[in-house]
């Protein structure tokens, strides 16, 4: 079955989804929130094309290369932001981020 | 953590999304297209609106109760249209959708 | 032609996506960020489900009513925080939240 | 204003988000639906990716050429596969589409 090709890039998708969006839910109640702007912004970019693209691959969508590279970027970016805070929740965010970039990669 | 209190929601409504994206796609290749029109119809509804209830989940959404009623009556639909057909897909994506709706329910 | 009967209720939905967007982006680039925090966490509820609903609209979903009627409270709640804070960009979403939420309600 | 930069757009892209949506509709209620499998298939894509598209630009997303790109192909894609078939229905969303699909060109 067609989705069943791309059953490890979903789950990184969605832990990648659940930890950006965790991450951004958490920025949102830090006292440092000024500093964390650019973390929310990019968690929820980086949430929104996951969960976009888990959807996408699990209906088998022509168009999984096109799609996965630019989610590979969208992720590598919010990793490297969320690598540079000390928040349990942003580095746990950057990890999730930079793993699903690999993935992504490997059918990009 | 407040998305952990919905782990295992949010693996329901995953997993629904997945049987009903699958069950979509393979409807669209069955000899019997004309029959599986409501499914495909229904499968696309149920996707999307699971799809997206993980991810406001996951995100903490403050209205948690209400998505998961709407939820938890369009996985019921879908799975009541699914259930009628003999394909393996679409009972399978029954039995995903009426596991979600309770779920659902159970937080709604 | 069915998405035709909605064809106000899309458009009021597309202006509230639009203007929740805006108000997000522009708060997270506020000095008093801080005080925006709910302001940001609804803007992007509100974004989401109009941007989910006007989608559902334009293919015939059999769930305007239920949709509705969520998308008629996440409007209000959102235009209720909005109508708070004296940016320009948090007037203006609340009277599209609140435009949106009436539209809502007519079909709920 | 950042999302005022791309009014033509989002709109172009609101545009073929319903077109797409609405020849879905309709092609689930054609007699020849087995001919029209692909259409079905293409249109989800089309009106998926528009729909994300329009939602990201209107929140100043920093990923706009790179969206822009992928979905001026599955734009184009879904109009060469809708110009095929002569329901009205499929004319004019191929139309929408190959409209699209240029104002994304302009800013990939």
């Amino acid at each position: 079955m067609a989705h069943e090709q791309h059953l490890e890039l979903i789950q990184a998708l969605h832990e990648c989804m659940t930890a950006c969006n965790h991450c951004y839910d958490a920025c949102l109640k830090e006292e440092d929130i000024q500093m964390m702007a650019e973390c929310i912004r990019l968690d929820r970019e980086c949430a929104d094309i996951c969960n976009y693209l888990e959807q996408a691959l699990s209906r088998n969508t022509p168009f999984v290369s096109e799609l996965a590279a630019v989610c590979a970027k969208i992720c590598e970016l919010c990793g490297n932001e969320c690598k540079k805070h000390n928040h349990d929740h942003c580095q746990k965010c950057a990890d999730a981020c930079f793993k699903c970039a690999e993935a992504c990669k490997s059918v990009a």
